[in-house]
């Protein structure tokens, strides 16, 4: 009972990796939304395996069939359901994990929770899984172009290789231009030829992505348990693969003094935006700012130990197809639950407070500052910043 | 709509800093439990603030009242309320925060969101919303010791110093031996240093809390949205202050490779632990390992620049009773936040497999490595550590 | 887990009949709605007990003190917690009710659910349980109103006495001008005695319970699973003692033909209404009509057989305070059930629809017809109505 | 956001009448359950339109795909998502209704709820929604199966006949041997006689759809606001044209005393069931027995006045197939919702009191008595009744 995503609008995944297809049910979209032709698998052709060497050479079209809830090109307000068939499945490539676990897959665990898997590919925890919520986030998307929000997701550092990216310039023209989603051109060649270099040794390489959601008004969120940031949080980690979420400063807000830390407010706006957006749960009007960590690909070809269902020691080398760093995937993933999340907290916040007037004039957003991606290059910290000086 | 947390066992706080008191309704727990005299009180206990001049100097006895839900001494499987009065609110304190806005507080997005705000101290953003958390956990607790389940969270980091914390051994009896929640005393003494320092200036400073789930069986958890890691997160940023969340390796897993990353099986058990206890989102049955972020407390009392309601500018610094580093009571709220995740997923796991046996022999966990520790100490990176060689 | 209702206005009552006291948290309100001194006190004093010849006896005050949510006379959108103390509860009326089952109550069905049950009184299954409802919809009533919805709901039968009632013209003084509730004075009479009669007899009788939502805009409500009148349904059947329910014609609609049924639809308006004002589970702009039936009270001073925890016979007369006819009570608490119904789906249609602008000049409601009172009366069945002919 | 039911057990459906398709997601079911290749589709045959005389004549194969959730034969644990393409979907039969309101239909509610329908056929307001509804129960039976639970629906009433349904006694055979599925043959002979002179006549008629669950234990639902028949309430009402539900006596409880009503207990079981097995909320291991009032249909060739669009008057008759008594097909259906809630109530008790054991021995159920149709057959109203004297 899982499978389902937001409060108000509802998105529920279907399918296993080597079944039928994959899918979704996107229920309490708003009426009267225009959805042209082609807006959903554009998203899904980003998403799409099979896009460049530096991806899994699994070949799917990823057509996707809309079943319901758009008539005359027009969202009804009623469930819209999504069907993407799975074409190269090759489920006899798998014959052997029938019995096998691999390591660092959930292979063990299913088996554990459900005393049964799909052991052909990696079922629902496949990948192919996120086509739903990509599809959905398209949904979702045109509605919060509505309300004036944007968003872009990019990678920011595969391995070792860190691209210092100026939050608030960047565009998704600049991201897409490279195949590994890095907008600074000369570190994407880099973080690629290392990419390259696993894929040929037969291992894999973890990344961070990082995301930001511009236009989000002021006011989106809630003050307790479903913060903005700890849905963003319960979205991104819910993301296969990821291990660890920042929101703002994040992590480098530790070695903040209070002093640093506090994004100080004036009549042209906050001077800083180290909250990342976010201050007790509900957006300030600033860019919202996400950090994720995802984790090297657990499929390598090098031999790994493992065991069997009985428990016999095994070994285990994945030769199926396999992206090398699937952080680079991860990009237009993250764009989606970040879109999920903000137009469920976009409809909370209307029907508890449409008829909310805020009494303070509307401040101006922070003037650009990179400083997330500046105090995690280290050295500036507990260094009054010149936004505050 | 957002003061209610878990599905099957819910736990829904209320109240202001400075209204009549905080509590908590606890739904769906299981009755025939027995909750001695005192279980509750003594985690509030340790949660309660003016423990040490550490802290701040507000004097509450956060004395709890049971109104329902346990009848001679024994859950009946209803709704267990609970209340704790206000007895040292002093909203005369916070005149001056009726109209202006304290910087890095919620104030100004309580008040773009609803309007309105209880001006009088931190309202409902107070950390005394916690204390129904806090509560809920101790019920919690109960339920899970039956399980076999049990966790101890610490402080790992104060601004930069830094605890090198052996996970796999930690207890509680450590933690609680110094007022920091720092088991390993020099660095507790060194911490304390600081955060003294920090009250002298009027500054605050970030940390760093980590706790361990031990005992968790494997197969606790969700495959898709509601993963156990993606609920812990979601539970962990929805608490007051938290900038980031990281399950196992967490952000140290970027730049792991999957050799290194992957955590082998063999027939004794899993030779390493960076998945941090969870795979595919469902519990490996190793120990569960989470950090989180806690920014410096932004109440302090050097000028900080700010507006007020009109917009206009104003200097704010803040002369109430504040703790300058919020992150050593966060422990035990976050120890809380951990058992209410863990005790839902256990129920959900009961109600829709009760009945399955894996086929597989149990595999023992993990044979203690301060894995995650080293990993962030940094050089260790890349080099194939002892358990993996 | 079933002690909250709504699923963006959220009541979560708490509390058994003979411990501390019961309460409510309702979250999700509207912030900035005033909500003066006395307002949620006034309705609890019509749920309360001990208020003629023809309820229980149990003294109660039912004072309630507001915890939280309100500040400085108006709501803040955080929960707004209740709470009642429980002052004439005497426990030690019902040690015989320790061991044995009293027919037809909750005892037996607690005990096989939880194991345990809270034996003095009615415990959580006692009406006192209501106090939060009541509690909660005096708060939605006062964002309701600003919406121009406002309701009332009667007796409409005690036992064999039933009172035909205008729909469409009743008003909550002429049904609070008896004790009875019901607003046809002679009829009024009647019933107070035989609901006296039976007092007196040791025994106890049924009732129906009617009620109208004027004002209700046409476009409330949801078209599958939580049709508003599947809502409503859920709302009053979830009532103590209830044990049907009925929307517009009900079960009448049984032996009306399409040509009878169906409401034409005119320039001017509706030409009926035996859809209660609901079709395809959303609301049409018409009055939304409900009845309930209402099972005589269980608790009567006459012997009857039953079991004891050890599965052997016993007879069991309830000697402590009952009302002969619990139907009575019920309105108040009807109201309240309707109440948290259409906030609710006010709350939901603005989330989605917020934004949508009907093309149809809005049709009058239908024009005064007590078509359902006629129908009920049986014989008028498949005879063109004036309406309609 | 409505087109979702369950807490655990989690049916989402989707689809218009004369979209693509319809169809259902099914999360939360338990794993390791064999579903025959068939049994789905079975179910979804007696659901089916034109299978008799007495029904639309619209021809649906109604063929459904298992997309995903089943492997091998068995229940993986993962949702089962399962697809009915519209074959025999004619839109242009309805070219009128683009700005024509039907009366009684959702025609208008819908516009006014979204501005904008489908307006070939009822869109999501059709019957075609409820195949998903049928393939989730049928799904469910498989896992109540193992519970010990049966249940059986059928045709008690059509207009003004009424057939005298002996509860305990009635089997799906007998149900099944008839198209009205009413199980007294010349009874149904009659229901026929009359649906087919209302077919003849353009016109329509109502009808009584009662079902019983055999073998549900004591204990399963919840005490306040989730009561078991208020879901059951809550499930029922939300089928199309469904406008009462009762439980056990239901509405015939108003004019019995208590010591009618009040189901006495012994040693050897229950004496009488007029509770319909639950107490409380909470089932009391006797039968399950509810009744719901159908409408008759509202599609009718017979002319009735409406409205357009723009608000003018217009004049509408139907001719497209439909069924002339939709309540003989919705018997399939409330079994299949019935079927919905007692297995989200299973999983529900499963979490919380999977430990629980009831200190009574089980009483055994109620003698067979067919009390309520004997209630509602209205003399018999307050006599003590045999099982009580």
């Amino acid at each position: 009972m899982s499978s389902s995503f937001g409060r108000l609008f509802v998105v529920t995944t279907f399918g296993e990796s080597h079944g039928a297809g994959v899918g979704v049910v996107v229920d309490g979209m708003p009426p009267g939304i225009a959805v042209e032709d082609g807006a959903i698998q554009r998203e899904l052709d980003r998403r799409r395996p099979g896009q460049s060497a530096l991806t899994t050479q699994r070949q799917e079209g990823d057509r996707v069939e809309i079943l319901s809830g758009i008539f005359e090109g027009v969202t009804l307000g009623t469930p819209i359901a999504m069907l993407v068939r799975n074409a190269d499945a090759r489920g006899g490539d798998y014959e052997e994990m029938r019995t096998k676990y691999r390591p660092s897959h959930a292979d063990y665990t299913y088996q554990a929770k459900y005393g049964i898997r799909a052991w052909e590919g990696g079922g629902r925890a496949s990948a192919r899984e996120t086509i739903g919520r990509v599809a959905a986030g398209a949904v979702a998307q045109k509605v919060l172009a509505g309300f004036g929000v944007d968003l872009v997701g990019w990678v920011a550092q595969v391995h070792e290789v860190v691209a210092h990216v100026d939050v608030s310039s960047v565009t998704r023209a600049a991201v897409e231009a490279h195949p590994t989603r890095c907008p600074i051109p000369e570190v994407a060649e880099e973080m690629a030829r290392r990419i390259d270099a696993a894929r040929r040794d037969g291992n894999s390489l973890g990344g961070v992505v990082e995301a930001v959601a511009r236009g989000v008004p002021a006011g989106w969120g809630e003050p307790v348990f479903d913060k903005l940031d700890a849905d963003i949080a319960h979205a991104m980690m819910g993301i296969n693969a990821v291990k660890g979420v920042e929101i703002g400063a994040g992590f480098a807000s530790i070695a903040q003094a209070g002093t640093v830390h506090s994004d100080e407010m004036t009549p042209q706006g906050f001077a800083s935006n180290h909250a990342g957006g976010i201050l007790g749960g509900i957006s300030t009007g600033q860019d919202i700012v996400v950090s994720i960590a995802v984790k090297p690909t657990s499929s390598i070809r090098l031999d790994r130990r493992s065991i069997d269902k009985s428990g016999a020691p095994v070994t285990v080398n994945t030769h199926g197809r396999h992206d090398p760093c699937v952080g680079i995937r991860a990009a237009p993933i993250a764009e989606a639950m970040l879109l999920l999340v903000l137009i469920d907290h976009a409809l909370r916040h209307r029907a508890q407070n449409a008829d909310v007037i805020c009494p303070t004039p509307k401040i101006a957003a922070a003037a650009p500052a990179d400083v997330i991606a500046r105090l995690k290059s280290a050295g500036a910290i507990d260094n009054p910043d010149p936004d505050e000086a």
